[in-house]
């Protein structure tokens, strides 16, 4: 037993983790080599869903992350604090860590990286994005030759089932919600989910691997899925589309800056990203000179997430076999970057806009409502008038691309006209 | 600049590569500190679509793999030999190896990689499968806490392109490949894609890689796509089927007793792998407890090549920089199983099977197809008598899973029959 691991928490995704490493067999033989040496939970008399060693559980998890004994910190305990501090505490003791603790990484990697990069030591976190799929790893390892020009991710399980269900059943959001949150889908406190900002964390990490620069996580704009209802899904389904929850990143001309954002999106149906449903995730990457290239799988659940953690474990074991106690680290494992990328504000974004008008029905309203884009450099892709909602007629417009504010300007005019009676829906398109 | 690279060929990838590692600016930083030290090409002379620094060229390719200033030698030949000796020759030297060369490493993998242990060296080969798309990192690096069930993968672009277009178009075989050739997706000797030669030495690679043992190259069973006609492709896509050549990598329940194949396959169109079209690659590994990942990218190409070796190039100079000179190697990296897996024969892999029959236009056909089946243990999912050719009946079946041996005796009973005039196509199911 060469390796010994002090894992903090056991949840979901410890209980996961645990079970992998405590039955080895069949998996990679570098696993013979790992031993758990304790495992920091908040109560030793709670009932587990794994056979664990006697004595291997504590409540004092100050111990782990000091312990002399214990290489690698596995901190599965989510939320802020007392995650950040004890990371920062094994950091200082000269312990790499794994994290799957996408909320603080997002929020402290700033902090956690400069501490780590001083001791080093390393601080992987695969399971933080994208539960068992591939994709920080190979973002670091795999796609360095590449300029990247964007990365989009579906990447929130709970919101992509519900939009999957909505859209397979015609069902409004308040329904399908309730029914996520019976299966388990769904927490019964949704909001980091359904509001994106579950969805703003994981993307802030993966465009600040694939830019290589820091992101502030407030800078984010961030869109939930609340106001997305069962008209609109089947209206974008007439115009070729589905409705998916997406996380963008996109690169600028300009070095350093970049465009960052989270909302529900109009994506065509033959596009990769349509046909990822339920609560799987998926993300692409888009680089010179690679093209595009996609990774699909489980986003969630205890088996998928705890093999992206025991996947960083073995890597970090398998680097000490191989470098011993260097304290060089591999700049592409690492987190070499210091400096923060600016994000452009939402305004000056550029992408195309589903919008859903219900106005009067008069002659000339079309017309108007051409005449107002017009005025504000929106150029249409689309009218249609798709029939009536009582006695409101209701308008479906789709655009070509045109900047976020001139678009939000010609809006507000719009709102401004008696025949429109209100816009209940604007939705961008990919 | 710190580490020194020497590449053996210019062909389309080489040139690729030559092209990024010369024009660093906006990818990963490290690659500021790579050099080409020397190209060996086979004729100074020839124009290149790369504009290379004075003197980098040479027809020397021994000199580079023994020059003692480069540290890894980039293999970019293709073929069996020279690229065999000139590998080993620049393993014994010490040096790193990365390679696209999929058929060397196929067949003499076991050799390659027996030096490089010796010598405490790196055989990567990202290029060699999939193209542009991480896999092999990814198998070797994020999976290793799985217990892998199977690899199954759609990795050879000729031919999905083939078969695209064939679905699109309802072209037949010879039309379709004389238009690929023109386009230069099929090569003027297609031998090796359409035989599907090609795709069992990727899947050799990445089952070796995913199940930890050595494949006989020659043990893999390999069908080819030439004799799919448009009125299969037809009849699959009523049954709610797209027909793929399918490369397929299954764990048996007999420790290092493996299934490998490759041949075209009727896969349900809901199938992750059933969208996948033209010349993109994508590869789905199933594990426990990770369940379904799939990587998908362009499988071919100059830049997606070149992409992946340039990433193996970067891991191998980021593990330079962090370990130095140390001759342990990373054993997720490196090729640590000495031990060759038995492949299980052709008979005896259990599947559903598409079956098309052309049959006298008599009472009892059916019945005397299902009598001879049930025989042999066949169990049929469905029996579909599609209309009439000619003057002769045309009936399809798809049996549940049967013993491939077991449906093999059935068909030569079948055949005996005077009902039976022949059985022009015989495809599995996946």
């Amino acid at each position: 037993m060469g390796f010994k691991i002090g894992l903090l928490g056991l949840g979901t995704v410890g209980t996961g983790t645990a079970a992998i490493l405590l039955d080895p067999a069949g998996r990679n033989p570098l696993l013979q080599e790992i031993e758990i040496k304790q495992i920091g939970v908040r109560s030793l008399s709670k009932a587990r869903n794994v056979n664990l060693p006697s004595g291997i559980l504590t409540t004092n998890l100050e111990e782990i992350v000091t312990d002399p004994e214990i290489d690698i910190v596995v901190e599965l305990l989510g939320g802020l604090e007392p995650a950040r501090s004890l990371m920062l505490k094994a950091i200082s003791q000269g312990k790499h860590i794994v994290t799957a603790n996408k909320a603080a990484i997002a929020r402290y990697g700033d902090e956690i990286y400069t501490a780590a990069n001083e001791a080093g030591v390393y601080v992987l976190l695969e399971a933080a994005v994208g539960g068992g799929i591939p994709v920080i790893k190979p973002l670091k390892q795999s796609l360095g030759a590449n300029r990247i020009n964007n990365v989009i991710g579906i990447v929130n399980g709970t919101t992509n089932y519900i939009l999957t269900q909505m859209t397979a059943g015609g069902a409004n959001f308040d329904e399908v919600l309730a029914r996520a949150q019976q299966l388990g889908y769904a927490e019964a406190d949704p909001t980091a989910d359904i509001d994106g900002l579950d969805a703003a964390d994981k993307i802030a990490i993966l465009a600040s691997i694939a830019f290589g620069g820091r992101i502030k996580r407030e800078d984010v704009f961030c869109e939930g899925i609340t106001q997305i209802s069962a008209a609109d899904i089947s209206y974008a389904d007439k115009l070729g589309f589905v409705i998916k929850l997406l996380a963008i990143a996109k690169s600028k001309d300009k070095e350093d800056t970049l465009e960052i954002r989270v909302h529900p999106t109009l994506v065509p149906k033959h596009h990769p990203l349509a046909s990822i449903n339920d609560v799987y995730n998926a993300v692409l990457v888009e680089g010179e000179p690679l093209g595009q290239v996609m990774f699909f799988g489980p986003g969630a659940g205890a088996g998928p997430t705890a093999s992206a953690v025991v996947a960083d474990i073995l890597n970090i074991v398998g680097i000490l076999k191989s470098s011993g106690k260097t304290k060089n680290l591999d700049p592409l494992l690492s987190c070499s970057h210091q400096h923060f990328c600016s994000l452009i504000p939402i305004e000056e974004t550029v992408t195309r806009f589903y919008a859903r008008f219900l106005t009067q029905d008069l002659p000339g309203v079309i017309g108007h409502l051409g005449t107002c884009f017009g005025e504000h450099d929106v150029s249409l892709e689309s009218v249609v008038q798709i029939g009536f909602r009582g006695t409101l007629a209701e308008i479906v417009v789709v655009t070509h691309d045109v900047r976020e504010g001139n678009f939000r300007q010609a809006l507000t005019e719009i709102l401004n006209s008696k025949a429109i009676d209100s816009i209940p829906s604007v939705v961008r398109v990919l």
